[in-house]
């Protein structure tokens, strides 16, 4: 069956997440209805990352399987058009039968965006958590580099995580100044629920000597959440890129 | 008399520029009506730049002249507080009592920001003007560099505009590919009404081969409007900084 690979972005705000579910307005509901009314039939839609609510993308990435080929840019300008304002589909690709966006998905890369001043910001505060305390950054960047790496996230997670094995690979947490935006670039192979707010808000918490330096490392060593910093606002995270075969999990940071 | 220096950051959309005037909301009378609050007295607001309905700003500088001294950051957080959430004072400072933000104001710097691909963009919309067609910056450049220096510009400013002298100095226009956005910046002493939204309408005319490559040239050189490209709209124009003696007037690009 002809398989597609969509690439979305989306203002997270208005959502409950991406994740389908009766009685809630989601991103992965949007889509499907939108696909309802663009191939007038049901479509199953799968998502590479199940973002929270209020999350944002700026490259989500979906897959879906329908009985015959489409034009892909008139699939894209279609769902771009019956989603707006808040959902846009960038791109539409043919992909082998076996892509699945879940399964296939080789790795993520998230962006943490701080807006760090006394001020408010009208142009950025949909996609920006407000901290007005100075930040330390090289604080911050000490405590990221110790996250980087196979380790036991236990600590790192929402407290109704359903998963059992709590092990993940970071390959890289990098701090870029965009002042007055401090941005919290995290790639990593696979992540818990949660786990990119708790970073950052770790992150945020040790930046402003709220908790103690060593806090990261000492939630790696002992699993225990309650010593770390808090879970960062969903509105500041946005779901840059997924990875896949052939594509890149690098080291380096990326503006989002 | 105490004289201060407020800059400010706003969303423009939905105001009908700053200038205040009876029965309109504006971003002039929106800060007037939270100093009256705030001051509990009426209070004069000089701002340097009027801008349009629509057009935003992350550094605009308002002055004005108080009967006693005040708390600068208490000031700004009322006043940020009060205006939420689509006008923030970033920053109050005491200035010399001959300080006027519209006749001290020695050049600006604004950024036009173009949304270059098919989709539309749910996270950056509100500061874009989207463009799908694709854009030739070579071209775009060349035609920027005919415009820096003296001149008239008699044929980049909106025909309402009153002005008798039409000359202005432009000292940069520089285009930063920040993909998918095209950022037009353009830096100069004075402006009149329309001109950048002109220039970048123009500018974007010429890049997707709209019209002829010398357009720009041939504006200044006649004077006629007619055979510019169209006005850009609003929404995709920031005013990103107000120069006064002391602040450079560079030919530099600059992040908005």
């Amino acid at each position: 069956m002809p398989t597609y690979k969509l690439t979305i972005e989306y203002d997270g705000t208005p959502y409950h997440g991406w994740q389908a579910h009766e009685d809630i307005v989601s991103i992965q509901g949007t889509l499907r209805d939108a696909l309802r009314i663009s191939l007038r039939k049901d479509v199953a839609l799968q998502g590479a990352s199940r973002t929270d609510a209020g999350v944002h993308a700026v490259g989500q990435v979906a897959s879906l399987k329908l009985d015959e080929p489409v034009d892909e840019h008139r699939l894209a300008r279609s769902l771009s058009a019956l989603c707006k304002p808040h959902i846009a589909v960038t791109r539409v690709e043919r992909v082998d039968d076996e892509f699945n966006a879940r399964f296939s998905a080789r790795g993520k890369h998230y962006v943490y965006r701080v807006l760090n001043r006394s001020a408010p910001s009208p142009l950025m505060q949909h996609i920006c958590w407000h901290v007005a305390a100075p930040l330390d950054l090289s604080r911050m960047r000490q405590a990221a580099a110790t996250l980087v790496g196979t380790h036991d996230f236990n600590a790192f997670r929402a407290s109704d995580c359903q998963r059992d094995n709590t092990e993940r690979t970071v390959t890289a947490v990098d701090v870029v100044e965009n002042r007055p935006i401090v941005e919290i670039h995290v790639q990593g192979t696979a992540f818990l629920k949660n786990m990119v707010r708790i970073i950052a808000g770790t992150l945020v918490d040790i930046a402003r000597g709220a908790i103690p330096p060593d806090t990261a490392e000492r939630m790696l060593e002992t699993g225990d959440r309650t010593i770390g910093g808090r879970t960062a606002p969903a509105c500041g995270l946005t779901l840059v890129e997924v990875f896949f075969d052939g594509t890149k999990l690098s080291a380096s940071p990326r503006k989002g």
